[in-house]
């Protein structure tokens, strides 16, 4: 899916919303643990019930991972069920992966190529022969770490380097990697205050934004600060969807936590107009 | 593996050798592509070649999840059989992860619970509450990213943050995180040079050095500056020895490959008696 089509698709579905499948047995209704693959069943009726209300959804690649093959498994089933039901959706691998070059275009062509996503998250300490590898997917996006929503992100990305703060200097080298323009970064709503700087430095990339609801970030602010002429945010929310109700409900729940997120993204497209 | 009995393996076996499976079907020989599970029976035979010479086995997770389903399968039983035959070796998961809190709390349940490795590889850049849930794991081994053998090493790991190289300040902020014993620090044989003042701020915890052989960084440079006096070193080689023949004589080849390096190694050993 080219940027373009994203853009399209934010538009016309009012929403620049992105539905996070942290998928943890724990959590789903006990009554799906019954089922012979819980983890999908699940996640695909959370789709069926949110797909009209985002443009993306991103399974954070620990949760599959944490159960194994049949982790992955359920991966699998998931971002198939995603292209093949509603391929107008955007699909984000939150795999944080990042390695020496020949290794991160293994790590590329598991995402892009066998899974069919249409980005993977990729952390930056690697530097650019980490990078790279997955820019060279020339019709994927590749999503940077920058600012993350945690605690520990003051532990080395706001530090200064060189008189200016880790992750503005990620952000500043990463424009200069090949085929940048398909670079998306990840900045944490708990951040907010932030996104006027990055916006400075970034004025174009689309900015994935965790961090709203559950770890506490606004969107209004996220939207004054972040938002660019072509709209250029995605934001996320996991959590305080997939898990809002543990009952029989959960799904009529999680649809109608979706509306209200989208409902809030609507009024903010219209100061755009 | 306590730190104290993979010090003891090293004696005894006289290497520090750690051998890297990075099993790619496009460089195993091709004889092996017939088998039912090409890439276990691979690791299988060099790691039965090769176990009495080396410490450590190190899978690089992506060469794993590049064929999906199969290669989880590989990996599982890859580890499955090192637990079962050599229970002495240490098991390192090279994954790079690190994430949110009770995201990276799901990595580490995948590698060091389901797969019952030893340790895995982490990336720092997203700080404290991202490698705290590894070190969680009290009898298990983190193994932190400070500086990589990678060209991209230079975009951020060396550049001064607070008048200070970003992987110094990696490496004395992370001896602050609880059960900071428990770390491991990757550095780069390539930047031997380094470990010198790397053996300033960590002077006692191990350091796993990719990058010998392959990669172009030299053994003895790396044992000069970076051994301790519980030797504190893991030397890494993969391609060099893995895949040292595409013949039928594979197996040899790869054995007489490790054992020169073993041979080193018993040497730089003595240096320190």
């Amino acid at each position: 899916m080219t940027t373009q089509q994203l853009i399209e698709q934010i538009h016309l579905k009012n929403s620049f919303l992105c539905i996070g499948l942290d998928t943890d047995l724990e959590k789903i209704p006990p009554h799906l643990l019954k089922e012979e693959d819980p983890i999908f069943t699940f996640n695909k009726s959370i789709i069926d019930a949110t797909h009209h209300l985002c443009v993306a959804y991103k399974p954070n690649i620990a949760f599959y991972e944490a159960y194994g093959l049949k982790g992955w498994q359920a991966l699998e089933k998931t971002i198939a069920y995603l292209n093949k039901e509603y391929p107008d959706i955007f699909t984000i691998a939150d795999a944080k992966r990042g390695d020496i070059g020949n290794t991160s275009t293994r790590y590329a062509k598991a995402f892009f190529e066998d899974l069919s996503f249409d980005s993977i998250t990729v952390a930056p300490y690697m530097g650019k022969d980490s990078v790279e590898p997955f820019l060279a997917f020339t019709d994927k996006h590749t999503i940077l770490l920058a600012l993350t929503s945690n605690e520990g992100a003051y532990d080395f990305q706001t530090k200064l380097m060189d008189g200016k703060a880790l992750y503005k200097t990620v952000l500043e080298t990463s424009k200069g990697y090949t085929n940048s323009k398909n670079l998306m970064y990840v900045v944490g709503a708990t951040k907010a205050s932030y996104l006027a700087e990055i916006r400075n430095i970034v004025p174009d990339n689309f900015l994935l934004v965790p961090g709203v609801g559950a770890q506490g970030g606004s969107l209004s602010e996220v939207c004054k600060y972040g938002m660019n002429k072509n709209v250029g945010l995605l934001i996320n929310s996991s959590r305080g969807i997939i898990y809002a109700s543990r009952k029989e409900d959960y799904v009529q729940a999680a649809a109608k936590k979706a509306k209200e997120l989208q409902s809030q993204m609507t009024r903010e497209l219209k100061k755009l107009k």
